[in-house]
């Protein structure tokens, strides 16, 4: 116990462990911790059960790699979508967007990041191999690149269509409805819509 | 899994049980759960262990009220402090941005709440018998009134120093240096510690 933190032992821990959400710092997690323990007691429970079954139960699904519980995700295990169509992303969370649009029938491929030359993060480091792979079998006819449209998604996106291109496969970008510098995660959802049929 | 939530089993739960913490909605709540999955999966597991620790293991001081792992609270269990001051505090926050500022030395109580007329809620419902009893202990010879600058704060305040004050028990309340219509927890701490300084 010191005199800028009069919490003590769980407490404490508690506070600090809330500050590993994004965008929480100490005044945010103090008060997360404070109204839990004073109004939610069985809600701290919920989230501590919620977040271990999460840590431990979910992997990534072993065909588009977005999360998943199972081998394969509830995307890639329906035959009903239109397996013509493979739309590239950066992250599961951005594939949920796009999901969440209700305006692609396709399936997915999850990359693992993006290309950041400055940060020694190439094109092979992201999964190119295993997309050109995967968009090399049969069926395949269009690989839509929805990477997001930051400097860091548009060389992404280049790249990767330049490799796709080059083994004649046909690759497409997201039209540019989507504000330029906005993670695709946090963009409405009519703008992706949009931005799906007008695809160039 | 619907259109609207692509998110399946124990991520939807995730996200669910985030929404519990004050000041998070659907956006943020996915954003911290795919954030978790995606780069922070120790901090999840760190965050559910401290969460079902603090749930289970911390419970109130049974002298003071604030939050406690042990019977007594360390600033209760510490013969150090001054026993002739009493200071009352709405929350266990309170008390802890109180003792964040370093500048008082005496002992607390912490009220079940504030009076609220409109919720029936009066000053029985908050501990005041309790709080009686412990200030007419031997030795206190002041009891600091530090609810909150709400209506709701103040008439707590009036409320309490009356009835002190009948039982000849001196009542100060912290100087009007806290602004106006704030929260106690959510002051700067200078400003508290003027406040403390100047109470009348
Ligand atoms: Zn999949
Ligand atoms: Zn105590």
């Amino acid at each position: 116990m010191t005199a800028s933190s009069p919490e003590a032992g769980a407490l404490e821990a508690l506070i600090e462990a809330l500050k590993r959400l994004p965008g929480v710092g100490q005044k945010s997690a103090q008060r997360m911790a404070y109204h839990l323990l004073q109004h939610d007691r069985d809600g701290a429970r919920l989230m501590a059960e919620a977040l271990r079954a999460a840590a431990e139960g979910i992997g990534h699904c072993e065909r588009c790699h977005t999360f998943s519980e199972s081998a394969l995700c509830p995307v890639c295990a329906d035959p009903e979508r239109d397996a013509r169509q493979l739309c590239v992303v950066e992250t599961p969370a951005d594939q949920a967007a796009l999901e969440r649009t209700n305006s692609y029938r396709g399936y997915y491929f999850v990359l693992l990041g993006r290309v950041s030359p400055l940060d020694g993060v190439g094109v092979q480091q992201i999964g190119a191999a295993e997309l050109l792979a995967r968009a090399s079998e049969g069926g395949v006819e269009e690989v839509i690149l929805a990477s997001s449209f930051t400097a860091e998604g548009e060389a992404t996106a280049h790249v990767l269509a330049e490799a796709l291109r080059s083994r004649g496969i046909r690759a497409t970008r997201l039209a540019r409805g989507v504000p330029v510098g906005s993670e695709l995660e946090y963009v409405d959802l009519g703008t992706i819509a949009h931005a799906l049929v007008d695809r160039r």
